[in-house]
């Protein structure tokens, strides 16, 4: 009989966010009423409307393929040549980094980028990821076996946690052992937090002393209002040479069920083989891609190109505000009923601390009881996300306001 | 330093597809007149436009999309209800086969799932593979660590080869000895063979002697017009024990720039761990993409969707039907200068002995000086496709008859 991979059975059960909708379907389905007055700021999910560029490119796009002048049928593996380039250009360059159109990869989201990067790179590697952490980067380590099994804390053997408190005001300083790979994501998914140029710049630091490599997730980067943040790792001289940076189109574009993101690969990051050998790993993810891929949908990458038109860009910056308008409303309405917040200046995320020594999961249910509001428990972020929950500001302005509304009723 | 796969530095020079382009491009920018004359018969790419039936829809869900009441973020990380649906009740149930809804992954294609099957099984797994061979395959395994290194005939240490021959018209037994992974393709690409109601059976009762799993690839299904041949491998009594079958709407929809496919994973199929515990693998394959995916765009999945309406049934049929045309006039034009052909009658891929004692990539090179057509080698797709070259059908009518005519010059 064949082997199935045994280290999906170290996972922990479900998934966060699958794991949120089964508790709110259960409440829905026993409080019907409550149910109609439900307002989800749980998951990230985008509520606007697709901006209008995208809309027309990607109905353009299709209109294209309907005629055999101009059919498109397989992309290059990498993504089209138009949108690598708008990336490279209105992302980078045009901000004076040095990145080239070629170290551009589209996919169809940096959820999917942030596992398939482990493809390409080694199981021997020791991984630091940040507690709380967006669980995707921990649960695809799990996956390929670069972990022992889950304690009790939740946390898994073999991975160096990295503590993100209020104390550090959650960004981590390096570690002092060494590890070889270390994901960070600023602004924070779960926590809001933003790291300053200096902070950055000691991680690039550390990465020159020991060689590690850094997974940079910038997903949220569009959010940043504060002017001395960076929006970019390459934004921190040598960064060319140790990180790889996740961008998305999700939260920028609102395309979480469109489906667009693109890793940027510098020529100049390397890696080693078991003797040594220093290799570049942008012809093994481009390798990988040719392989293992077809890239993404054309109308979709000409969508994704429309969001760097002056349309696209108008309408995407309309929506950020939009969103950080909500920030600030329930950011106050927490402020105001005495809790503890952080996050929710440079990033979409509210991190709050649970009141009167309730747990995360309490706090969930109790929101959802309630008040009718889902939120999502900081200790499905990890152990040090326990005393926490994460409130997204993702939502109409009438839903934000109505829950600013109800958390002064708690 | 971080560790790559070194894995990966096994693999042969190129993907087929990218060394392909790379001899077309350095061949059009010697001969510019030639150039403007070339044929592609190489690469397995539609012509046809996209079904009206799908641009249709797939508008239609971007205009949902610009609208808040419509608007959808995150769907279902397995595909939505709507397109799970119609394809178990139109590929599966409407031909008396038991597929439940929920058993449809939806992909962004067949070459990708192909690809990420190998993520839950284990690395002990004894994997057979056909030679010649669609080298997805191949290659993912190498990149997984299945393999040792090549041979001169570009064979991997460690992986079962199956050869596909005439002797056996391209049809392979089950082997002697025990291995507990098949990949199975039929119709075949590259040789375009169709696998009988008997040979699948015999497969099937290899996979019951032995426990092994068959990953059924059946990308090419739309094909086949020999009402005998089993167009899914459920039509064999017990696959749903033993086989994962993977499908494609590249080839029937015209989608290969659209990128839609599904794997259909049965509840019933079982792996086992390292210590003989049996467990289903729909659970694993279900918690893969959760972790790591967001699914399909939705305006693509609404497209997929329309192809199994009844105006889309008509309009993939009638392109189904202009390729096949295609592939008879090419089949003649091939038999009337004493070539000896396999294969286009139930698939779009003809497989033709190369002439002369010729190699398959002397035959590329020739076609492509003397008639300014791009074929595909057989050595490309393993050392059984020595002494063949792939001449695929997708074309238009006039190019098929120029290639015909052009073949006759020869």
């Amino acid at each position: 009989m064949a082997y199935l991979n045994e280290n999906y059975l170290k996972l922990q059960t479900g998934y966060l966010f699958p794991e949120i909708a089964r508790r709110v379907r259960e409440f829905c389905e026993k409080n019907p009423d409550a149910a109609k007055k439900l307002i989800r700021c749980g998951i990230g999910d985008v509520t606007e409307p697709l901006p209008q560029a995208a809309i027309d490119a990607m109905k353009g796009a299709a209109d294209e393929l309907g005629h055999r002048e101009t059919f498109r049928g397989y992309g290059p593996e990498q993504g089209y040549e138009f949108l690598r380039s708008a990336i490279a250009q209105g992302d980078f360059r045009h901000r004076n980094l040095a990145v080239a159109d070629d170290e551009i990869f589209v996919s169809d989201g940096s959820k999917c980028d942030c596992g398939f990067i482990l493809d390409i790179l080694g199981d021997q590697n020791k991984v630091a990821i940040t507690d709380p952490v967006y669980p995707v980067y921990v649960d695809t380590n799990v996956m390929a076996g670069h972990t022992g099994s889950a304690g009790k804390d939740g946390r898994f053997d073999g991975i160096v946690y990295l503590p993100c408190t209020a104390k550090n005001n959650f960004v981590p300083e390096p570690p002092k052992d060494h590890v070889d790979l270390v994901y960070l994501c600023f602004p924070n998914n779960p926590t809001g937090a933003v790291a300053t140029r200096e902070q950055l710049g000691r991680w690039i630091d550390y990465a020159r002393q020991h060689d590690a490599l850094i997974l940079f997730d910038a997903a949220y980067e569009a959010y940043i209002s504060d002017p001395r943040i960076p929006h970019s790792i390459y934004e921190i001289d040598g960064a060319r040479e140790y990180a790889i940076e996740f961008r998305s189109f999700s939260k920028i574009g609102g395309f979480t069920g469109v489906r667009c993101g693109f890793t940027v690969m510098p020529k100049t990051v390397l890696a080693r083989t078991d003797s040594g050998k220093k290799l570049p790993l942008h012809p093994l993810w481009h390798r990988r891609w040719s392989t293992k891929s077809n890239s993404v949908s054309y109308p979709v990458q000409r969508a994704a190109e429309a969001l760097y038109s002056v349309e696209g860009r108008k309408q995407c910056r309309e929506r950020i505000d939009h969103y950080m308008g909500n920030a600030k409303i329930l950011r106050e309405a927490c402020g105001e009923i005495g809790l503890t917040v952080y996050g929710g200046e440079n990033a979409p995320y509210i991190w709050v601390e649970t009141p009167n020594g309730l747990t995360s999961w309490e706090t969930f249910d109790r929101m959802l009881k309630e008040i009718n509001v889902v939120i999502t428990p900081g200790a499905g972020f990890g152990s040090e996300g326990e005393g926490y929950v994460r409130i997204s500001a993702f939502n109409s302005r009438e839903k934000a306001e109505e829950v600013a509304r109800r958390l002064k009723r708690l």
